[in-house]
């Protein structure tokens, strides 16, 4: 995914307009993580599933806002974000795709023209790296922005989603190692956005939740708490992909890790209180 | 409606919990309109749709949060809604239920055991019965509850809803007449409740709006601005039946105007900000 990436200077994207961020992906400009880009607006999950599953799977993020907040589901066949990006097309504005049949990983395309269909419907969900921009606008420390790669820690907990349908399953979970000076005012900001997952679902003792070694990260790396830092967990967009894998879906369409769809919504117009 | 309702002094049900009043409607000693009761609990308006619908239905309520604000959609078939009020019985909780075919109202009904189906929907959507008892609480006038009946102005306004799939429509609009200086304190608590249709979408000239003569009222009773009240206007939970009745659907079911759905929510729980 990141042959054309080479020949553009991703730096002129950190505080471009959504639209040049979509356009950089349309156009093969941009086949690399959106982390940092287009900072202040909202980043989404994408997941495409047929549209005989898509009731269900939507009362599934209803019922599970902090790891599933909607941002916008589309009408079957419809390429276009209405309302959260009117003008752009979901088959070519990510700059990543992974094709998924029958729960298991098929292969990763740059464009997803030739897999859209009649019945396809592409729900965007609320995502993190929307909320890690509020966090370095507070100067609040964060390990795994800091690393090589940027890459966050996930893991499964023993959290348990509500379920809907065919699908349930545990939440999965972000952990960020907090200064523990920081711990409450990153509570108070995260829970004013829920379309960015919302307040911590726990903070401290990770066997609390279920995770046995922090070291053992799911997906991501692990990025280790320093000595006066707090791990603080967040539910995570992982969760609805992974459940909608483990309902065996035939074909289901989803971004690239960290290859997002970025959205016209800024973040603080859906900031909550 | 209120045949039974005489028997059962309505008064203890004030401030009784959310059980008290469904029970109450089961067994038929609870007739009647609900607002006032179960003080602090949010109260529902139902839609049920066949599923086919449903899917379409629900981005809609998705695409037009202001109007129908999402409390709960239930499975198909399971006439429990398992997070607003576990161990409720739609299908038999209400004090009462219409029934509409194509469009059209056939009959009105205290219980709808004989309709409920393998493939019914239960959608509960946000009412501003539960906003009425915030402005009570802070002691703010509303000419509505002042009257004999309590019923509410509401209109058909020219905003019009984002359509999805086969519904599309009007926002229909409550109208509070408000003392002028209680104004801006009704906007800023109004908005931290968006489970009960949120900050107002307009405040004044009715013509703004689309709505000539605020005597002619759609639906409810004309209630007077007096020579210090603004007309402060909220999107209605009347819309998305409105929006449901025009497009035909063979048989949906909803609540009897006012004769709401009392969840186990504390509308408190879902203040944002």
């Amino acid at each position: 995914m990141t042959a054309h990436s080479r020949s553009l200077d991703k730096a002129s994207l950190r505080y471009a307009v959504p639209a040049k961020v979509r356009l950089a992906a349309r156009s093969g400009a941009l086949a690399s993580a959106t982390h940092g880009l287009a900072r202040g607006y909202v980043q989404a999950n994408l997941a495409i599933l047929p549209e005989r599953y898509a009731f269900d799977f939507l009362r599934f993020c209803l019922r599970n806002p902090k790891p599933c907040p909607i941002v916008e589901v589309t009408d079957p066949g419809d390429p276009q974000p209405r309302l959260s990006a009117p003008g752009a097309d979901i088959r070519t504005d990510l700059p990543g795709y992974r094709i998924y049949r029958d729960g298991k990983f098929v292969e990763e395309v740059g464009s997803i023209e030739a897999h859209w269909r009649e019945d396809s419907v592409a729900f965007l969900l609320g995502c993190s790296n929307s909320f890690d921009q509020i966090l370095l606008r507070h100067g609040i420390a964060q390990r795994h922005t800091e690393g090589a790669d940027g890459r966050i820690s996930v893991y499964r907990s023993n959290i348990e989603c509500v379920p809907a349908g065919i699908f349930h399953g545990p939440v999965a979970v972000t952990m960020r190692p907090i200064p523990s000076k920081d711990v409450v005012q990153v509570v108070e900001l995260s829970s004013r956005f829920p379309i960015a997952h919302g307040a911590p679902v726990h903070i401290g003792d990770p066997a609390a939740i279920g995770i046995a070694d922090l070291k053992q990260v799911e997906w991501g790396r692990y990025n280790e708490p320093g000595p006066d830092d707090v791990p603080v967990y967040w539910a995570c967009g992982v969760t609805p992909q992974a459940v909608a894998m483990a309902a065996h879906i035939p074909e289901m369409i989803t971004h690239s890790p960290g290859h997002m769809f970025v959205t016209d919504l800024h973040i603080d117009d859906l900031r909550t209180g």
